[in-house]
């Protein structure tokens, strides 16, 4: 029997045992985590299925798991065997997670799910829009950590400080701030749990989620005390006195459900983000007014400072230059036909980790070749690991963290003869991430509004990629932060992020067509103000990333005479940029790999 | 003392007298409508401004007009010496109507409007969002109408059947669709009273208000019954019949708020759209539980049908023949130097008058001549009636209605010499226009989405309009009809209507400089699909409108190898469906002005 049949066959005997008719098993952790450490990986751990993103929902008689656009291929090759169904969300004809639970539970039925790992809105939302009759709710089990055995602990490391040189702002200015905003909408107290809120209001830094340097931890802020919570008592002096300075008292991580019990009055008006704080944690509350809008901390700190801005630049000049480097190798050096996807990724990893300041990946690095690009998050380990030959694509997605900020960097390569469908696709894709970078545009924009011109050139030949164009980056935080991102679809009933001056958001099209390649062309932009005329403010992009755009895979034929300045432009910038930090061999080849077309 | 001093001056005893702050004067009528008949003018009464949209805020001490960026200028110079502020509405300096109120309103203050001109949304908005303790509202009273000596009487005319050749429905059919999506949504009565909702759902059409060929009418639907309240017993015996055979009962119009109060049981759902019912008619009602939500036929209406579409096509090539027959004369024949601008706007009525079918224009035509232009809805007969003169730009916008269906379209044509400055805008709004119409997209897409390609070239060298970029147009209804749109900032918390296949929408960006120039082209799009590919639908339009792009006002280096294409492909068009219609030496010159370039 396949691991995943067995372990669904122990929950289903737990579930018949507590009477519970669907599992609810998100991708998720107390925190409201995209990327999350491994004690959390129960979805995983159940289904078998890796991917970043994906909801195992396990009924007494089927099971199926959702994930989405990236993740379709991958999903399919890890699920098979384990006899659980493939929804592919997003698809138009996808039933949602909510109907299938409702399929799988009849009236008088039980759903069960761990009450941490789930948000208030899922549970208000589920609540609502079920058509079950007595539904009963069962969220204070964790079912799947009683089937495993050999569960890792969770993970609390040392608390570090970021320095004011790098965060641009103390602890202090940024609690006012907060409380400003909080009293604004005249709440008293202020739960935070998402932990890209926490680690950037109190500039800590920890390493407990691989390639996030976060630390496990909640908070609470009232208009004169601040309170956070953390696992561990390895916090660095400087961490400490600077808290101390700032007033903030430290507390114990598992203390937080009785605090907010005991220290939040019931009369208190408590702001929190329904979307982002547990759902124990909310029942854990006796206040009954609340003030539901997303952390004021999450539109702060996706408004970069000067401080920030300055050091992301220096961040993305090295950074560049390791990806220039790994260009270089791949195309002068590299033993293709000897050496594997994993080996690249090892490579341009290792390049990144002599960086002055560097502090890892900000993820897991993709080096998916030929076909396997198809899969947009694509695993070389994971996967076949195919061997790189002289012919053919490589797609590699990669970034690193630094003090001066996060990096996330995707080129897609030809490694020789490539054929002239690649060439199209791939020219295209670079034409609809050069007409976004160059966007000129009124302030009051949002990502809804620029997210065609990525799309377009792909769309007019009838392709598309299933995952939004781009995403907020943190500094030296999540390489994922909203609110701002360029998508052309928004949530349901929630208004779209502007774009204000100081985001950064990456633009990346791609193209991916299953089993023959996969192509993406990843920059980080900037926004800034362009100029004010009369009562009108324009907005415009710079660019940060800067790594050459492989010239050996662009056909002029589908670029108009714009695009080929906007590329040649970006090319020498990148030249400009990156050649002081490379030897003469590099720099030569540099110079004829930037050079206009 | 001017008229609306004078006014104002009067309606502030009445205010005195009966404790009242502010008075709140909207442009409406008790049906929500954007274009309403003379009896409802009473902002215009009051404060002299005659744009089609604007708000009059009258305080005891001061008052204030709102009006959109259409108006901006027409309304400066005609609120000249009234004493009335003007408030530029969407500029981002502009402070909101309701916070001008609270500023107005003392604690314990009472603002007042006929309750009948304004929707219950609006009223929940009022209470919830001012400030002010103790705020009284005073909804019984129509203090306008107290001190109109002259006012116009409500006119209600005679009603006519609209047969199925033209509406490709049966009311009968209509009716079934509606009452389920009223049950789905689990109400038991739903209450009409826009116009255009009312119109389309019983195949009826009138002239109540002028340029809609709407009757005043609200109507009550249940489950197995249909109630039209109408104002007149002119009703034509084809009508009466049809309506009699689909089971609508016909009341009188000013019964609609006792049958509400009496016929709904208290225990009733009931479905109603809060932001176009009026605020009395919603408290006539004694059901506590409502569906709020948008009315099912909005949708339903927006979508053409087959025999709709067949119709519109012939009424675009029509009116198309009107607008090419004028665009000859003013080329040719116009003794320019001698007429003026309503000399123009009266020759293409003219032509349109004699066009099968023809009921009449579709709004008031804007003939607007060099700078008048600048004002994007400038009406000769109120403005300067300016001499044409062999220079300089013409901005013609106008439309039909005829059985099959509602035009409108915008041309802006060269008179003789013309800047560079001129050319330059006028190329660059040709592009936007042409980028919008040959768009590609995946279906799922808003005018949100879409906006951008209309407006980009403008944004570009800093330009923009201050409108949207385009409308919903009616089916032998209003030129203005929902829920489809394109523009870039969507209503706070709204979501935004994917454009879908039978959707008529303008696309008319437009250039306008204060005190230089006007440019707008518009041409009516018809969504529709373009391909399925796997599981995505891609949509494209279909251009309706057809008639010549002015080349004398094209400059070619602003165009790019693509848009000259569209421009080619489009004037080959219009000659193809439009010349068979011409004389000789029409035709001739039709063929060299659409010449390729």
């Amino acid at each position: 029997m396949s691991k995943a049949k067995e372990r669904i066959k122990k929950l289903r005997k737990l579930m018949k045992e507590k009477n519970i008719d669907v599992c609810y098993i998100p991708t998720s952790d107390y925190h409201d985590s995209e990327y999350i450490s491994d004690y959390f990986k129960c979805r995983e751990y159940v289904s078998g299925f890796t991917g970043s993103a994906g909801t195992l929902i396990v009924g007494l008689k089927e099971s199926g798991l959702f994930t989405d656009g990236r993740y379709y291929i991958q999903a399919e090759k890890e699920l098979e065997g384990s006899g659980i169904k493939l929804f592919k969300a997003g698809e138009p004809d996808c039933i949602s997670e909510f109907d299938y639970m409702e399929l799988l539970t009849p009236d008088n039925g039980c759903i069960a799910f761990d009450g941490r790992l789930v948000n208030a809105e899922f549970v208000r939302e589920l609540i609502e829009e079920l058509g079950i009759k007595n539904l009963k709710i069962k969220y204070n089990t964790d079912l799947v950590g009683k089937i495993w055995k050999d569960r890792p602990k969770q993970v609390f490391n040392e608390i570090f400080y970021l320095e004011e040189k790098y965060s641009g702002e103390s602890v202090n200015s940024k609690l006012k701030r907060l409380r400003k905003a909080i009293a604004y909408e005249g709440a008293q107290a202020h739960i935070l749990s998402s932990l890209d809120d926490i680690a950037w209001l109190f500039n800590i830094r920890s390493s407990d989620i691989e390639s996030n340097p976060v630390a496990q931890a909640f908070a609470v802020i009232f208009s004169g005390s601040a309170y956070l919570f953390i696992g561990t008592d390895k916090i660095s002096k400087r961490a400490k006195d600077e808290l101390k300075k700032a007033g903030v008292e430290i507390r114990k991580y598992d203390e937080i459900y009785s605090f907010v019990r005991n220290e939040i009055e019931k009369d208190e008006i408590v702001y929190l983000d329904a979307s982002r704080v547990n759902y124990r944690l909310l029942r854990s509350l006796r206040s009954k007014e609340f003030v539901d809008a997303p952390n004021p901390t999450s539109l702060f700190k996706a408004i970069k400072n000067e401080t920030e801005i300055k050091n992301l630049k220096k961040a993305h000049i090295k950074d560049g230059v390791a990806v220039t480097k790994f260009m270089y190798w791949l195309k002068n050096e590299a033993k293709l036909g000897k050496i594997r996807e994993a080996d690249a990724a090892a490579y341009i990893d290792d390049l990144r980790s002599k960086l002055d300041n560097y502090y890892g990946p900000s993820f897991e690095t993709i080096s998916a070749y030929k076909e396997n690009a198809a899969m947009m998050h694509y695993n070389a380990e994971r996967g076949n690991n195919a061997v790189l030959k002289k012919e053919g694509m490589l797609l590699v997605d990669s970034g690193g963290q630094y003090l001066e900020g996060t990096t996330d960097i995707t080129r897609t390569f030809a490694l020789g003869k490539v054929n002239a469908k690649m060439k199209k696709h791939y020219t295209l894709v670079l034409k609809g991430m050069l007409a976004l970078a160059n966007a000129k545009f009124l302030y009051g924009c949002s990502g809804l509004n620029l997210d065609i011109l990525a799309r377009g050139p792909l769309w007019e030949i009838g392709e598309d990629y299933k995952c939004g164009t781009g995403h907020g980056v943190g500094y030296f935080l999540s390489v994922h932060e909203g609110p701002n991102n360029f998508r052309y679809k928004n949530l349901k009933g929630k208004d779209a992020t502007v774009l204000e001056e100081g985001m950064v958001t990456t633009d990346e099209p791609g193209s991916y067509i299953e089993g023959e390649f996969g192509i993406r062309i990843e920059n980080e932009l900037l926004c800034m103000e362009d100029r004010i005329k009369g009562s009108d403010r324009f907005m415009k992009f710079e660019v940060l990333t800067m790594a050459p755009i492989d010239l050996d895979l662009v056909d002029e034929k589908y670029l108009d005479e714009r695009s080929k300045l906007e590329l040649n432009k970006y090319n020498a910038l990148v030249y400009k940029n990156i050649s002081p930090y490379l030897d003469e061999k590099e720099k030569k080849w540099l110079k004829s790999a930037t050079k206009a077309i």
